[in-house]
């Protein structure tokens, strides 16, 4: 096959090789990071050659040994890529056959690189995941934690940004724990699915020598195995799972992030992050930002960017491998360190918030009991909708006034409602107020309990 | 509350009230589609007041006959939307006063927009996902069906759509088939976490008249209550995750209309698609074109763009309900109706496609089988990576004799190789290529049958 | 060309026709918008046929005369779709051959659905631009004009969200006018390579009739005509660049939304929203919330994710028309009428707006002044590396002594450093502050008009 | 400042720092690349502090100095990072005192980071577009220079992969080069925003020290300054927009691939790409692979997953400066390299790939001309709905009979229409029928020729 890449038309000069090609084509500068996994999935493929017959005892044994050498250069830094290796298969069965000869020669046998590189991946992936998902069990625990430790902390809960109801400040941690115990348990999910042996797939049709996939399969403990060979090599589910995955966990995160910088704020002076987790200004000296909530907050951005670039180089694919899906692995590593480092700061962030007590209490207002106000009323028997109107007024009438809605004298409440009598005041307490939010879900105490409860079971089942 | 609404600066007049404003923020002409959802909640929570005692049976039965009446004009097309109906809430809430009177207030009583409208869309949601399952199920299975009934066609393989290796017809079928059991195996995930049921949760602080959930939950058939009232009124995961189900979903369906429509050019000629889902030229009398497979194909792009504009929206928002959630409701009706409408006629093209059988068989070219050619010398004895290099040498020695790879005479091949002799011949069978690809996966003929047994369990499984 | 439509293997029913696919195939319901163009267009092209001897001039006034009949009808609401409409083009001739039978057969000689439509499209985007333009210019006008008038109003300045340094609230509201700028500049350049003629191309190989497109140019105004018939009739940069143009000004509206809604919070209590652009909430009668802003905010998502969606179906389509451009027409139509709305509502919002002058001055504190600390050392010599580290001592020593920064006296002040003498208390002047940053840009009166002028300038010339 | 760091609640350890914390909030492994841009900018900046007189002239001609030893120890791959070198800024400073002791703390007078890191981004990314540019004309100029020399070759041009009319090759590879333009176009606009000065805007107020732009800006080279200082801190509307250049660029290079890919397959077999350019399989010793081209084809995911990931980033962002906008530089640099690879690699693919000149001769049939015998009759009179049918009943007869459209008779054809005479033949002529085509931009000689000729012009025009 003589190389007819002599320069026809203009351009620049080309040559038998391109550097700019061989470097555009090559993986191994990021693919190097699977090693590991590259050279156990090839353990396990030697041993289901050895059962076909296609490698003798005494071969196989040669070729794991060889490749436990492989491995430890890989892991002591001493093995040395050569000018030619352009991924981490090519590497490692190059450097094998530099120890061991030509019996080398035999491991690629009915496999393919289509088949070899999606076994690593998932090798990769399936313990990135798990390192992913005791991280992020471990943020939620920590905001259980304190969930029960501040249970009886009350501050504003806004919607809108607006203040709408007081609430405990542990019902605000739960509502963003619940939320990342829904990204732990798809996690578990992903996981179930990258937990799927491809090895055995070859390019495309199969593989011709026999090999035992359920050995393989048991060899590396996956779950289960493929089923369909072409579609084995060439789909990326997993992948755009654990990348969709990030995005969704990452917008739970923006938005708690956001919630605490706005705390943070001299404006609403509700919490203070700590000085681990702040940084100064190289101009005012008087600022500390909050650049780790910032940061976290941004991720959203980039995670979901590797989501939406997956999805479109996947689009209208011809089947089975195409190089494009060489695309896949700068993605997965990025992500996964991008959500190592998020996770772990956001549980730092958390473990160290101080909060400012008196600043929550201060921040509930009696107008913030409108509702509360109108729940009287329908108590008392009047419609929702005629309570709600009657609250408006007072409200209304407290602002005309300029008094706070609990200056209002009964007398002045009775000329919006006749139903209106002395136990109205117990209305214009806070304390009161959230343990009426006693159905589930509420922002009552044996709520939050309960909230605390159902979390710790969720973690405990996922953990098992 | 005096309206400041007077123009102040420049800009275009603005009296108390801004048309466009009004317009920009109604959700009417869409959430409409809620009726019959918003009906049924309503109901659920008028039974949940009563059993608090918020409503007299006489009260509640007074709400449910007329809540019946309001679901009969929208079913029989007569409900009439008055100009002040911003959304399907109040529209109903509207009418059912006009019908039952002032008892029609009580039914919002400790509940909010913010959770009725997330009870609606749930419910909706969770119908119309039903209904998606059901149809993805009978695409697969017509596929499957399909699969089975052509197992013995044989055509070429691709992988970077060069002709690779003869596989099974069927092979390349199941391979697209058990790529959407993955997905139907996503939806019923997703359906999971559709049904859980939020309403009970006010508008941040939970539900103060102690509302049984657990009630409404049974009238309204959830699998599970919301743990947390801030995050169940402002989360939208059930939405995101949809949104991406159904982009990987249409990945993979874009990427069976790419095949399709390669397949049917005149150039493959390997399948032609029923008339009824092509269409004609404007200009060129001679074509016909397959608008299906392109339109199936670029749906890929408008559903994931829905999925990437709702996690936009919702990076960085903070707690709680924000009106931008209000962008969920569009996204989840265009995705809806399109999925359904791309899966039946992915259907359609599927169960009217022809095949061209000559062609396919015409395809096959001995140069597929040099991969084949060198596993013969491995089971002579020879390492594969030096078959590989051998089967190479054959290739070349045919191209640049002019002559078919099976042309080559056992001599020719003998220079190549002494391991080569007379049973060479074998190989050049493209029945017994395929049966070698026994291996679990594979497109042997036992391995198809496996395959078709395995998905066809898989829907049995699914739709129990 | 009979049908082979038959079912052949499971799946629904499908006979010569299936009406899911024809519905799936067919745009009439939303490109009817593009009646008006489509006429337009029609009558340039049957005058380029008459020119190029197709048509006779009689022929040619018939045609001209039923496609006004055929605008008369649409603009009367009288013009009747038959149900094999399948899109507006058909349409339209449709209705034209019964208005003046055969001679409209005449009309698409040379022409091609694909040249058509594109042309409409464009033609309809150039109208659509034009009026962005306008009503963009019109809400930088409004801000500017804003500005002017409130130049002497100081408020906070915010980096990270924390208290910066004193600015002008007009500075302010010009950092997202000139931001806009950026938008009506960019826009230009979109209308620039939106109008121009692909009229001519025919369906791929160009016009074989001699039509003159200069001469099609001139009759429908456009500014330059395309240069390859392939690429004239399949691509769509114009269509994606606007979407991008969108994307990208809601980023913008997005940030100048957020900044509002802070604003407006009762923590930080700048600014109040008029009530024509705010609304009540169902449950809570005190809380007005800020639904245009959060509206605008949240348009910023599914705007960019129309921008997504074309985008990723343009990824890997081979050359020339291909239907799945048809994707493009839905994300113009509904992107154009949300940035519409959006921006007027802008203007809206931005012309009522009340500020709260007192609370502006309230929220300048002294700390936010230690830069300016700094630069007084400064100019008294010291390096400012040495002068910041200062500036952060006296603020330490303030928190520490619990008193405001412009609370330490001059002895103490001396501690720190030497160069510290009477004339310090004129940095403890906000409005002395501001009036320092004279540079062009900055926020001294001087810097303000300056940028009310650069901003008015290129609005004129943006204009003209 | 005490650190309040300690560890409250669960979690993982906590001290004064967190070194995840660190690593993630540093910037410094990438944006060292800034090194060079970095000095340039300090350098004017130093000349800006002279002017204003916080410098003298011997200090300044210290900094410069010293400045330049650290540009030669970066060029000279001698400079040494310190450990606390959080970012490019603070490295170099950090050793300019080592260099030249305190005096260089005066050089950040009135300058922030926020101003700083935006200027240097500026000068990398005009220097980088400006070689993007170059790039890209030179792939440009080698499309054109083969059109013009090819462009006797005539082949099938596809509509929806439908064969359609004859076309010259040189004709598709003008659409591609066409596209490229708008590109070439769209990046000057780009690099005009990108060339605007930011300095001297400060951390968000302005420069207090007088600091003269307009030098800035001379020393600089740039283009204009920026208007708002609190919008130039902050607006990163030049990175997203070179993202979204990049996105648009890329999908005409996908589409073009795409084609390639297409057309070098074994069924369409029109070309072949270069050995330089193809990659052979690990398993299939008679395969070449079109690697250059699918990596051309994905990239464009990953290019749009940073613009999207950017803009997610931007949306609903504070004003100002906040940390999430360090998301900008690596999106800015991974796509400059992208973008300059990618167009070098298709420069060198277009450049070398082989054309089948028989094979594109074969492969266009007479039904192609199917159009040209509708115009044909058109010519004699007919209308051209008329026309296009009878055509295709020409078409019909044809398959019927099963011989090719020019096969039937002069009798046959009159059955059709008693238009049709011995002239005829003429029709079936393919140089013929692409020279009818020869209004402006069809495939016509003269068009591609006025095509060859207008793409050098804009070439020419742009370059200077």
């Amino acid at each position: 096959m003589a190389s007819e890449s002599g320069k026809l038309w203009g351009g620049r000069f080309v040559g038998a090789v391109d550097p700019i090609m061989e470097k555009f084509n090559s993986s191994i500068t990021y693919d190097q990071h699977l090693w590991e996994v590259d050279v156990q999935g090839s353990k396990a493929y030697s041993r289901g050659l050895q059962k076909a017959g296609i490698l003798t005892k005494t071969e196989m044994d040669q070729i794991l040994q060889g490749l436990d050498k492989v491995a430890e250069e890989w892991a002591q830094g001493t093995f040395k890529l050569s000018p030619n290796d352009e991924d981490i298969h090519t590497a490692n069965e190059r450097r094998l056959k530099e120890l061991i000869g030509e019996t080398a020669g035999k491991l690629h046998t009915g496999r393919s690189r289509n088949d070899q590189v999606v076994t690593d991946l998932r090798l990769w992936m399936r313990q990135n995941c798990s390192t992913l998902s005791a991280l992020l069990r471990e943020l939620i625990r920590t905001m259980v934690d304190r969930a029960e430790a501040e249970r009886d902390i009350l501050f504003p809960g806004y919607t809108h940004l607006q203040r709408a109801q007081p609430i405990r400040w542990s019902h605000w941690i739960l509502s963003h724990a619940v939320a990342l115990t829904r990204d732990s348990e798809r996690l578990l999910e992903v996981q179930k699915r990258i937990n799927v042996l491809p090895l055995g797939s070859g390019a495309i049709a199969g593989n011709p020598l026999g090999v035992d996939r359920e050995l393989l399969r048991a060899e590396l403990n996956f779950g289960a195995i493929t089923l369909n060979s072409m579609d084995a090599t060439s789909e990326r589910d997993f992948v755009a799972e654990f990348l969709f995955w990030a995005s969704l966990c990452m917008t739970h995160l923006s938005r708690m992030a956001e919630d605490l910088i706005l705390y943070g704020t001299k404006e609403f002076n509700l919490v203070q992050l700590s000085d681990a987790y702040s940084t100064g200004s190289s101009l005012m000296p008087q600022k500390k930002n909050p650049d780790s909530l910032e940061l976290i907050r941004s991720k959203a951005g980039r995670v979901f960017g590797r989501c939406a670039g997956l999805l479109m180089t996947l689009k209208g694919l011809p089947s089975t491998y195409n190089k494009d899906l060489q695309e896949d692995k700068e993605a997965v590593f990025e992500v996964s360190n991008t959500m190592s480092a998020v996770i772990q700061v956001a549980t730092g962030v958390i473990s160290t918030l101080q909060i400012h007590h008196e600043n929550m209490a201060r921040a509930l207002s009696p107008d913030m009991l409108a509702t509360d106000l109108a729940y009287y009323l329908v108590r008392k028997g009047m419609p929702f909708r005629q309570a709600h109107e009657a609250s408006g007024k007072a409200v209304f009438m407290a602002e005309t006034k300029g008094v706070a809605l609990n200056q209002l004298s009964l007398q002045e409440l009775q000329t919006i409602s006749p139903l209106f009598s002395g136990d109205v005041s117990h209305v214009w307490d806070y304390g009161h107020s959230v343990e009426q939010y006693a159905a589930l879900g509420g922002t009552a105490r044996s709520s939050v309990d309960w909230q605390i409860g159902q979390v710790r079971a969720l973690l405990g089942a996922q953990q098992a």
